[in-house]
C-alpha cells in the first residue's frame, strides 16, 4: 500500500511508494558526466571572457593575478538585472514590476575536471565562505528580500557550463517556496514555542531511521516527505535563522559534511546530476526565533510529469527510510590535500 | 530590462526574460518522436496484457469485443491502491494516512502511431466524453476529494509507454496547487463579485496580444505569467466549475479547440514532448460562483533547476505575448475522417 505522508513544515503531502521501491539501480541515471575539452569561459588564463570579477581567493600571501582558487563573477546572463527600480505597475487587472536582482556565479574552483564531492574539505569551505561574503555584501542593497544560493551540477540538472560553479540570485520578493517554509516553521512556533527543525533534528537523532550521515555541528537526514528520490537535507544541529549569521567555526563541519554527502550519492547513485540549495532567512525580516537554515539536495534522478505539475502533488518511488540507509551504508573517504599545492 | 510578472489567480510571481527572449527555434528540444515498433500493451489484440477495462467506446452497433476505439483500465502500477481506509495517523510528530486512490489510463485509441494532434476532432471528442464519465462514476466514492485528469507525451515529459493514452487520479486530499487556485480565485470573488477567469478571458479578448486560437466555446492564450515557455490555457467562455458538469453540447468545441492548439504547438515547436492537466472543481466543495475549469498545456522546452526548486519561482525564457503570435499565425488543418471507417 502507498502511503500518503505531509511535510510537516510545508504542509505539502507526497505519496511515497512502499510497494514498487526504487533501488539505486532501478533509476535511468542521467550521470553528471563532465567530458572537459571544450573551450571553457570559466578556466585559468579565459578571466577576460568573463564580466570583471567581483571577489577572488588565491593562493599564498603574495598571490599573482590568475593564480585564484575561486572566483565570483556577475552572470554574463543574469536573468534579473542589477541597475533600476522596480517601478511596480498595474497592468489591466495584472500586476508586474521591472526585473531588479543580482546574478552572480562562483566559479568553486579552477580545475575544470573538479568537483565538490573531490575537493578537499578545505576548499569546499572556501565555496561557503564565498556564499556567506557575497550575502553579506548584498544583504546591504534594501531592494533585496531575499537570496537564493543555489548550484545545478550535470546537464540533466539544468547546468548548462561543465566548469564546477554554483549561483547566487537576489530576488526583490519572497519566494513562494520560502513563504511556504517561513509560514509553516511560524505556526508551528505560535503553537508550541519551538522551532519545528530543532524538533525534526531531534526525533530523527532519536529514531535514527532517516538519519544519512551526522558530524559535530550538522545531522545530514532524508527527510519524512521528500518530493524526490534520495532527496537529503543538510541541518545545523543549533539553531540558527540565516546562514550568514552561522557561528563561523561551523563552516568547516559544513564543508565536510557535504563532502561526505555528495561522495556517498556519487557512490549509491553513480555521479548523478543534482540541485543543491541553501535555505536561509529573508533578509529584512527577524525570523529568529522559528527559521533554521539548512541545505537541501535534489539528484535528478525521475522525471517531473503531468500529476506534479498539475497539483504540485509528488510521487516519490523510494522511501526516505531506503534512501537514507543507501546513503549511510556508503563508506567514502574523504579526499586529501595535494601537498604541492 | 527582465520583467517580474504575477500570476492574478495564485498570486506566483515569476521572472519574464525580455531580453534574451527565446524563438521556439532556440529551444534544444526533446522531441515526442513516437517510433513503434516494441511490443505495446496497448495495441489491439494485447487486451489480455492489461488489467480488465473498466469501460470501452467501441465501433457500430454491433461491434465485436476487440474492435475498440477507446479502452479505459486500471493502471497496472497504480500511484495509489483503490482498497482499504485512509487510517490517517500520527507518526512521531509527522503525519501519515494510507495511499487510497483510483489510478486510471485512458487509452485513446487502438492505433499506436496516432496522436491527439492527428485524430479527427470526433474521436479526441470520445476522450474528452471518457474523462467525463470516469469522472461522473468515481465522484461517487466519497473518500475521494479531488481528481486530476493528465497527459504525458513523449518520453521526455514522462511517458513511459508511447501509445497515446490519458490518466486520472482520484486523490484523498486537495492538492496544494489545486489549494492555491481556489483559494485566490475565491479571495477575488470575495472582493469583487465576479469570477477572476471570466475576468481574465474578457480582458485577454480586448486586447488579443495573448489570445493563440478561439471558437465559440473555447479562448486557447498564453496567461500573462506562465511558469514555462509557450505555456497555454484553454477556457471555456461560459462561466463553469467543473469540466464534468460542462454543457454537452461543447465537447465537441473543446476537441476542436484542443486539437487546433495540439496542431500549432507540433507546427511552431517541432512536435515536442508536452504535459496536459484539466484543472477542474474539486469533488466535495461548492465552489460554483468563483472557479472556473480549464485546460493547461505545457510543452517540455527547458530544464527545471536549482533555482526553480528552491523557490517555486520559475524563470521564463519567452514571453507569453511571443508565444501566443507564433501559435496564433501557424496556419494548421484539421484533420479528416477516413471514409473507410
Amino acid at each position: 500500500m502507498p502511503e500518503l505522508r505531509k511535510d510537516p513544515v510545508t504542509g505539502r503531502w507526497v505519496i511515497i511508494s512502499t510497494d514498487r521501491a526504487k533501488r539505486p539501480s532501478d533509476f535511468s541515471r542521467e550521470r553528471a558526466n563532465i567530458k572537459g575539452g571544450d573551450f571553457c569561459p570559466f578556466c585559468p588564463g579565459n578571466e577576460s571572457k568573463t564580466p570583471p570579477e567581483i571577489l577572488a581567493y588565491r593562493r599564498g600571501e603574495n598571490g599573482s593575478r590568475g593564480a585564484w582558487n575561486l572566483r565570483v563573477i556577475p552572470n554574463k546572463f543574469p536573468a534579473l538585472g542589477i541597475e533600476g527600480n522596480l517601478d511596480r505597475q498595474a497592468d489591466g487587472m495584472f500586476d508586474k514590476m521591472n526585473g531588479i536582482g543580482a546574478h552572480e556565479v562562483v566559479i568553486e574552483t579552477p580545475d575544470h575536471m573538479e568537483t565538490l564531492a573531490t575537493m578537499p574539505s578545505r576548499r569546499v569551505e572556501d565555496v561557503l565562505w564565498a556564499f556567506r561574503d557575497r550575502i553579506l555584501d548584498l544583504k546591504k542593497d534594501r531592494r533585496f528580500k531575499y537570496i537564493l544560493v543555489f548550484k545545478n551540477h550535470g546537464e540533466a540538472a539544468g547546468a548548462s557550463l561543465e566548469h564546477p560553479h554554483s549561483q547566487l540570485i537576489a530576488l526583490p520578493i519572497l519566494p513562494k517556496q520560502v513563504v511556504e517554509e517561513l509560514e509553516g516553521a511560524k505556526r508551528y512556533f505560535a503553537n508550541k514555542e519551538r522551532c519545528i527543525f530543532c524538533d525534526i533534528i531531534h526525533q530523527e537523532l532519536d529514531a535514527r531511521v532517516r538519519v544519512a550521515a551526522e558530524n559535530q555541528d550538522f545531522v545530514t537526514l532524508a527527510p519524512y516527505a521528500p518530493r524526490f528520490p534520495f532527496e537529503t537535507w543538510i541541518l545545523p544541529k543549533r539553531h540558527e535563522a540565516s546562514f550568514e549569521n552561522a557561528p563561523s567555526n561551523v563552516y568547516e563541519n559544513l564543508a565536510r559534511m557535504l563532502g561526505t554527502l555528495l561522495r556517498k550519492a556519487a557512490r549509491v547513485l553513480d555521479d548523478p546530476a543534482y540541485n543543491l540549495v541553501v535555505h536561509s532567512s529573508p533578509l529584512q525580516e527577524d525570523t529568529h526565533d522559528y527559521y533554521h537554515w539548512h541545505v537541501e539536495l535534489i539528484p535528478k534522478l525521475t522525471k517531473t510529469a503531468g500529476f506534479e505539475w498539475g497539483t504540485g502533488f509528488y510521487i516519490n518511488p523510494t522511501p526516505p527510510e531506503e534512501a537514507a540507509r543507501f546513503l549511510r551504508e556508503a563508506v567514502v573517504a574523504e579526499p586529501q590535500e595535494a601537498v604541492s599545492k
